[in-house]
């Protein structure tokens, strides 16, 4: 009998460190053995001049999470984890997202309800603290994090889910405590609103306005202070979703004091523009998303910041959203004032292609460092690691294998999300993964499933590297 | 007959631009003439071998606000501006304070109704605004603006008076549509309750622990946050009582962007430190005050601050508490928690002479300098100039004459305000103010007072400089 | 017999402090009296209307100044200072400048042949050190600094004038033991070397590449470096002609550390741009000067500096070469490389009005800043205030009467230089001065001169205000 | 037969970015297998328990180099690669130091000469240009590119050494032609000689005024030098043992900018300060190196550097001078003005227990950081990865087998270097390698060398990465 459940053979693979050449062999859905030349296992796939990176780890997406204004996620777990699969993925982390006056516990069990038999990937969640009552802050939160929800995102700004500074404070405080870690959306609320009564009066409500009513200063001005609390609570967090030339800064001077200050940004900060909101009609509300896109001159500072540290982690921020659709992207009609266009863009499945074709497929960044940014520090800042974010003895084997040469063209039709467009349609990138594996199995291989819903399994996750 | 009701001869006149000899011809309370030699005037002051300023512009002191907490400040109108202009002023700028739910027009009348007839030297008043309901901003305010309030601060902190992110915007709305100044205290007022409140649990109340409290940061985040208000809302700002270094390069950060910002530093944060607050028993809470005084090291980045530019205006922040008194500092009694002392020090009479000592005297600073920082910056800030501020033909005669070889220390006993202590007990200053005329007419002179309350007016606000 | 030899009456006079209308009552050259109304003197002035401002103190001017490449300045001592004149100027401290191995004293002497009996206005010297022997460090040096020669200029660039980091050193300690003051000319000589070169090994020689061969970061590490020299030797220093943001960015940081650092800049980095350089044919050349203009984004750093504190100092920087000549711009022909081509612009006549139309006019810099950073400050750093610098009683009668409400397109014709062109033909300001008065005496008045050659006389320095 | 050589079983191994516990297979000197369990090799190594990391590869250390000044370094290729290899590294690159006048590629035979058959572990050469020659930039630096010496320090200091900027740009055009890594040492050779005659001057030549001589003023400077002419030249570079915040700074904020720019410290900066170059009589030669160590509040900033990215590489800068020897550190004699004191301390053998211990066992790095600061990133900087730096299948078997509980007290009767002195005598570490591995063979175990000079073999690098 052999040795192996599978094995790989031929490929050259890659960690946040190392670029090798060699064989990997799994058994029980783990990688045991790595060498030159294995022995053949129950299957073998022959990876020969193709690459074989960790399974991505997409440490920020939106599944089937209610808004309470009507809108409806176009994602939930069943779709989302297909295209996350079809995308080189094989873990993800949406958010149970806590409502004012629910339990945590409560928002949890509903999100479980809906992940539960329908997951193709691995999957862990984030909390979203909402209303941290003390209850929360002292029984619930100490619970949950005991029991692998390991790390929360707050907002300083949306009704609803916005806390104020001495609410962000007494959540840093539990945090500290037990050990979690916290995320957090840093644009300042009134702000947002201040401008956007302004636009409004102005007439001034396309699109595009949506842009201007979120200038980089709003997140600029939230992201020193959320630094400053953290710096007062003495935790290090991690501020998501970094948009621009003004929150890199300060998160670089932050950096330079010595606080442990990590942060996040996505495709849409590289790829998409302000330009992209002034698409004729309403064709902007498709790049609608919090913050919004900036100027061109901005994705250069984006690049700089994934190449020499100020990111460690990159993420979709998959938040989905029919284009066509009452309850989608035109919820307030064909035309509506952007302060109704539902916030989000869809990119759970074209992250990874996107940064591996525009970061090293243009030398912008290593392949390394590609790895590290995309699935080994999103799993070790959320205690996923080391089950998941690499490939080493011991971990699980969840793998993707890339055709670094294959050309595509990125449309609508290709993806596997239940979204009708894709922000990056018509862009080609150069390089696809093409065969997925998920703790041994094939997920999908050359465009085609071979998993059903319940493969992937919940994660409860471990106290995260940081806040160790 | 006369040409002048007055003349000073003899003397070295100072300006923010110009330090000459000659004489100055004061007719019906204003500065008719400066010249090399002048007639003899109906009375005539000799002042050779005497400094001659223009009187102090104190653009910053508090006299009779209530704070509804059971303190009273013990300076009113009477004793305020007797103390003051002994320091060498001949204008005060102190504060109207709203009271929330209280209309803005009723705190002036009551403002005026304690100073009407009482006051040795010239007036005008700030604003406080704690309730910018729409009334007050849309008609109120407007109407007052008008009517010379042209000025007025807002809080970042305290129960009462503090306003929130978006208050704050609609504020500058305000005052950028109508033409005033706006002044802001700048602390983060969740992060001092929040501190507040772990240093209780800890049983860490003694008056040191006020500076604890509130931490550079503190002050640093809301320093941040205001300038990027501004910068939304587009109008210049006044950052009042900047305390140490971490505020003052995000000023100069904001400056160095081209923003229009202006700063304030005080008294409290050259000549006072930490240590003053470490003071045995409860004598730390003589030194009580907001921001708090900070390290030694911190003195260095305050003189640099003036000698360069951060700061334009030097003000005292003259907030009276006598120290064995149940409505003063030890309103809680006699070691009461850092949270019930009344928060302030004295210092309008010692204002000038410690700058003057410290800055000129020891070379930190030039003397035109000294006289922008002291009266023509104050006067220009807050829409008084060229009626006060300046000895220019055309202004008013307000003039403070200088010893400038007089070797004083400063005792309680020397002054002239009602509050029973100094924080400055014992501190050697060289040169000291002989000699204050108001509009022509001695006020004080050589220790002895020469004129009766009500000899100081009221002083409506013409639109400032920087909102011109 | 009338107390005044002039009385100018009825204008509005500013200084660096003010702005007051006020009465002149002027004797023996010197202003005696300021005062509402003044008995009529020998003569009068009617200035109502008008604008009186202390006469420009241009601190950084070229005439007759030999470079030894075989080009000859346009302008000397007489035409010089006609123009400054007309441009409303009544000192002008252009620089007599050491030649390798040459003795000071020579050059000095060699100066004051050229400007003696020559000048229409009061000058002063600055000395160019190119060759800091221990006999000039030592000997020379303190005995013309002791004779009024107490400011000098070294070069970071140029063959036969740069000095390396050792000899800086040696300049700053005498300059710094005899009360001197240093203005620096910082562009990293060896970059600019190396970049010429490759530029025409690339056969890139039009006078466009003059800029490209200068880029802002030999202009930020000579500044850098510079500053750090003095911060060592602990002296304060002027960075001249500072071109844009790179180097504008190192003065800021160093100011904020707390160094006596001091900046100039002038009108070309305003008012022209690298479009300028890349005019059609040879014509770029006429806007050939180092540091180049840069885009006209780097414009508004500048404006900046002026309006907040950057830069305390604006000068022509004159240097005077025709364009039509084969000992000017043209010296290497009809299109020579760029590397030929004398550096440099004139522009003594145009400073003022381009700043006070630009500036004052469009609401950028206030009056009393224009009247600083041209008058009052220079006379302050190179040791002539308060004789020359300020309208004050004592003061030189050093007067321009402007006429604020004067529209007028700058062209060659209009100026009084001995140029064949001005970089700014065309450019239309509002605001001009109309009479120039030095130490009493009208030079010109509405377009025509009133004085001969040799009204002008030399002016030994006092210590420079900052190395007191 | 065995499938392996050898196999180190039960270890847990690290890399820079995966800590796993797994077998290690090794095969002719190479790993070709990590498994959970792996069949019995030839032989076996017990590592249960035992931290398995990658051989440490020291970047930068001085054997047997040559100064001119009779001095002469305590250790060879014999002595120092021994002490090295007892201190856990696998891997060193001395210097091969041209001197003025002498061909490269004399320097290099010159320096295989002493190297051949005397090294216990393996080496590579960095080369020292001294001297920039066309020949030595157009022929000689080519070639030996070519040949395998594609990395190469110059100095900003040292008279014999120092490159003017002109002569870096040039060899920052060479070395960006032919896919060279240049290493700087940044200090401002005039400034420091300069200070020092000033020293000298007043009698202050012990051993604590090194440090005074060299500033960090002198330091900052000449990295913002050297990054503005890479910036220029276009080219990543590494600025060798920074020693504090000033440089630290201007490294962080050309990473801000985007620049490609590397920076390594060493363990003096950690572990010594400006107290111990003050300590009694002539012992402060000890620690004299270049640049000095600084106070103890720059040590945190140099943590904050090695823990959040301002730099790459960790190096002992390994300068062997015995203390009681005339041609060491008494090369003067026994109380020499500091400037005849040769520059250096020792350190090859104590980098990684002090590293590991004051970095990982303090919680200040992390394992995988200090792998990639010693070993790793060295490795690829230099172009000796994937051989070297890490545990890979495919890379040499270099390994080092670390007891992470064992305490040691330093002195230097346990090192095995063949300098008479440690300046970390008395500090103790917990954590030291035990045994080390080099190409599959055991190189010393438990403190016994068990091989024969000539064991360690000479590295042709290839391109370093960051060049690539
Ligand atoms: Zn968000
Ligand atoms: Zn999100
Ligand atoms: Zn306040
Ligand atoms: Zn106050
Ligand atoms: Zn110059
Ligand atoms: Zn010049
Ligand atoms: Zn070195
Ligand atoms: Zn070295």
């Amino acid at each position: 009998m052999a040795e192996f459940d599978l094995t790989i053979r031929g490929g050259t693979i890659a960690t946040a460190a190392d670029v090798t050449r060699c064989d990997i062999g799994i058994r029980d859905g783990r990688i045991v053995a790595l060498a030159e030349a294995l022995p053949p296992g129950m299957r073998d796939i022959d990876a020969t001049g193709r690459l074989v990176l960790p399974g991505g780890v997409d440490g920020h997406c939106h599944f089937a999470q209610p808004a309470g204004d009507g809108s409806r996620m176009a994602d939930d777990f069943l779709t989302g984890t297909r295209s996350a699969a079809f995308g080189g993925n094989t873990t993800v982390i949406p958010f149970a997202a806590q409502a004012k006056g629910q339990s945590l516990r409560d928002a949890v069990a509903a999100y479980h309800a809906e992940a539960d038999g329908r997951a193709h990937i691995d999957y862990a969640f984030h909390l979203i603290i909402a209303d941290p009552t003390p209850d929360v802050l002292e029984r619930e939160l100490p619970e949950l994090i005991a029991e692998g929800y390991t790390s929360f995102k707050i907002y300083m700004t949306y009704e609803g889910m916005k806390l104020n500074d001495r609410q962000i404070l007494d959540v840093f405080t539990a945090a500290r405590a037990h050990g979690a870690m916290v995320m957090v959306h840093a644009e300042n609320s009134d702000c947002i609103a201040w401008l956007t009564e302004r636009l409004e009066a102005e007439g001034k409500t396309a699109p595009f306005f949506h842009g201007v009513s979120r200038p980089q200063v709003v997140e600029r001005e939230a992201t020193h202070r959320v630094i400053s609390l953290a710096e007062l609570a003495d935790l290090p967090i991690l501020i998501v979703h970094v948009s621009g030339r003004e929150a890199t800064e300060q998160i670089r001077w932050a950096q330079g004091k010595g606080l442990r200050l990590y942060a996040e940004t996505c495709p849409q900060y590289l790829f998409l523009s302000a330009d992209d909101l002034a698409a004729p009609g309403f064709e902007g509300a498709k790049c609608v998303c919090s913050p919004p896109p900036r100027d061109k001159a901005n994705q250069q500072y984006i690049w700089d910041g994934l190449a020499n540290g100020a990111f460690q982690v990159f993420s979709s921020d998959h938040a989905p959203f029919r284009y066509e659709d009452p309850q989608g992207k035109k919820l307030g009609g064909e035309s509506a004032p952007f302060r109704t266009v539902p916030n989000g863009v869809p990119g759970v499945e074209t992250r990874l292609p996107l940064l591996f074709s525009g970061g090293v497929g243009e030398g912008r960044i290593e392949l390394t460092r590609f790895v590290e940014l995309t699935s080994t520090n999103p799993a070790r800042m959320y205690g996923l690691y080391p089950r998941k974010g690499t490939i080493a003895v011991g971990s699980d084997a969840d793998l993707a294998i890339w055709d670094t040469e294959r050309e595509v063209t990125i449309t609508n039709d290709l993806l596997h999300h239940d979204v009708d467009y894709t922000p990056y349609e018509g862009q080609v990138v150069r390089g696809w993964p093409i065969t997925v594996i998920s703790r041994g199995t094939v997920v999908c291989d050359d465009g085609a499933l071979h998993v059903a819903p319940g493969q992937g399994q919940f994660l409860p996750c471990d106290r995260p590297d940081p806040a160790r």
